[in-house]
Formats: C-alpha cells, structure tokens, sequence
C-alpha cells in the first residue's frame, strides 16, 4: 500500500515515521508513506496558501489551487482521496479494515481555521476521527495511517487482531502480567491455571461484561 | 496547565511538539509539556518493561511496576491522570472543555499488546479516541493534549472556537476563499454581498441542513 499526506506542516510527521510499528513497516516494504508539502503545489509568489475567508468571522482559510494541483498530481486510476475534517463520517475498525483493500490513499489533512468548500469535490471519502476539534488534520491523518498499516499482512502477529476490541463489537479482556502479587492486587487463579477451556471461557464473560458496563451501545451492534 | 505523558515512545513526539499551535503554546508558557520514557522508571536491570501475559494468547503486556513509579514520581494532589485505551470513554469537545479546567494532567499512553489491568486503579479516567485500534496511546495523548490546549486562554483566536463544529451540537457552516471562480465552482452570492444579517442566516442554515444530512445524532443532543 501507499500512502500520501498532504499536509502543511510536514515536521508533525517526523516522529510519527521514525518510530515503532511505523518504522519498522516502512523498514520492510509493507508500506509506503510520502508527507506532502502542500506550500509545495502553491503557484503564488509568495507561497501562498490561505486567505481570508468570504464573509467575514473565522480567520484564514486553506485555498483550493495547492490542494487541486497536488490531488492531481498524485492521484490514479487506483486512488482513494480522504479528507479529514470533523464533518466526515466517524472513523471505525470497520472503516479501518475496508481501507486495506485499497492501494493508494491520498489523504488531505485540512486547516485549522478551515478549507474552502470546494476542495471536498477532491474527496472520496470525509472521515472525522471523533467529535472533537483539532487544531489542524495531522494527528487525524496519523490515526488512519497507523490504525490501517497495522492490519496490513504482515506488519503485527498473524491474526492478533481478532483480540483487538471492537473485533465482534466487544472490549477486550482483563490481561495481566508479573509479578502475580503487585501490592495486594492479585493476578486471577484462572489465569494461572493452566486449564485452556476455562481461561476462554472467563475472557468471553470479562468481555461480555466489560462492554456491557461501559459500552452497552457496542452490544446493540452484534 | 501541565501536561506529563508517559510513554515508551518518546521520540514519536519529536514532531507533535515542535510544529503549529502547540509550540507556539509552548514558546509562550500556555502550556508545559514534558514526554517521559516509562523505561527510565523500571527497576528491571534490563529496564524491561513488558512480559508475558498469564494464561496464554496475546503477546506482551506491560507490567505495573514502571507505571506505578512514574505516576507516584509525578502525581500531586492537583493531579488528573488518564489512560488511554480503547475500553475507556469515547472523547468528546465536551470532556476537551472539562480537561482545560485541570491544573496537571498526567496521560498514561497504553501498549499495543495490552496493559496489565492493575495499572487502571492509577486512573481517575479512562479515555478512548474513538472506535478504533492503534499501535499505541502515543496518538491519543496528542489528540487530548491538541484539542485541550487549543481551547486555553490566548492560544488561539478569542472566541474562535465558538465557530467550531459539534460547538451547540452543530457541524460547521462551508467557508470559502479566492478565487471566487474556481474551474466554474461559485462561492456563494449571499458571502459577497456584505450583508451580515443575510450572511448570518445562511450559515445558520447551512449548519441544521449539513447536520440534518451528516450526522442527524447530533441535533439529538440539542
């Protein structure tokens, strides 16, 4: 898979690159990953790439010139082009497995004060990560990718994300480690039991009622 | 505000803090943000910090001891410490608005194999991002420590965020820049005609329509 970022603020990606699933997914070849200046694609003078928005109120708004030259640059016959913005559909692991079918992901990363409206006629697909507000489409454009690259063949242990929640609309189970005391708090005997069959069986019940506390709306789905 | 994140990828912050908002944040003492590296608090002579899981199945869980040093190093009584985790409530701008009243946050970023289940008694809440997996916390403590910080006093535009979406329960109203023709797509008349009443109106209705088709949950909640 490839992946291209559009962004105009390429620095935010270093770490996220260089560390990690990520890397090491990079390392290997499962994946592709190129961040985009979009200041790159600007034909002004200066460099430009917003301006003031029609109307009056909000602040500067991300023009679209640099965004339609840079989608049309990239973009194939093969593409997907996201856009992030908090108008999008909500991000899911549903949406998330569905882009592992795709070969190319285009992914726009909008403006913290806005985008001009026109630059949706870009989009394949608006995705919102969640109901929140974030200063620009850079963390939400790393959430995608690294939620994606890890369900990539490959890139974690062969079918460990059966055990992911939201896998069958359920949490996870209770998982524990050493040591077996840690001060008073004690790892469950079933746990160091041994006996496969009812270890399975007490994970399906923490699960069933880990989700039924706190996320009933997630049971509704099965 | 404080803000101290644990994690076992420091480095994948490089980019976060150093680009945007939340530098300048940083440069102007709105905020403090410190990354530590839950390594440095084992008291593993390998600084481990992860073993296996009791009873079988997935790979390795961190264990509580790193953890438990880390937040008790940190934590003061005018402490609010999260944990990111998919299990944990589902985000929000309103849970954003409620952290900016918090003197010291301490975010607790998960592992991608698991956590040991003692480690959430440190917590006074648990946060998940949205539906979805990642490799890690890291991305989710940016996206809390992103969408809280802009909302502090002086970081961004006064009142700016009033316009934001989900602000009373509503998507945002289109924006539009130059070039008032692009490739034959029109900014809207009502947006040139200097009529600010007019403007008003339609970018309420702009709201309710674009709310009403994208996200009808939404108008629930009003």
């Amino acid at each position: 898979m490839k992946i291209d970022i559009l962004t105009l603020f390429p620095g935010m990606f270093d770490g996220f690159l260089h560390e990690s699933i990520i890397k090491r997914a990079l390392e290997r070849g499962q994946v592709e990953i190129q961040v985009h200046d979009i200041r790159a694609y600007s034909k002004d003078p200066h460099k430009k790439v917003d301006d003031y928005g029609y109307g009056g109120g909000q602040g500067m708004v991300l023009m679209p010139q640099p965004i339609f030259d840079a989608v049309e640059d990239l973009r194939t016959e093969n593409s997907k082009v996201l856009l992030m913005t908090p108008q999008g559909k909500t991000y899911n692991q549903e949406i998330a497995y569905d882009l592992t079918q795709e070969k190319h992901l285009i992914i726009i990363c909008g403006h913290y004060e806005g985008f001009d409206e026109r630059i949706r006629t870009l989009a394949d697909m608006e995705i919102s990560i969640g109901d929140y507000v974030l200063t620009g489409g850079e963390l939400a454009s790393m959430v995608i990718t690294d939620s994606v690259v890890r369900l990539l063949d490959g890139v974690i242990a062969k079918d460990s994300h059966i055990y992911d929640s939201f896998h069958n609309h359920l949490l996870d189970y209770p998982v524990y480690t050493k040591p077996v005391d840690f001060r008073g708090m004690k790892v469950p005997e079933v746990l160091l039991s041994g006996h496969h069959q009812k270890i399975e069986e007490w994970r399906l019940e923490e699960q069933m009622k880990r989700t039924k506390e706190r996320r009933p709306d997630l049971l509704e789905k099965r």
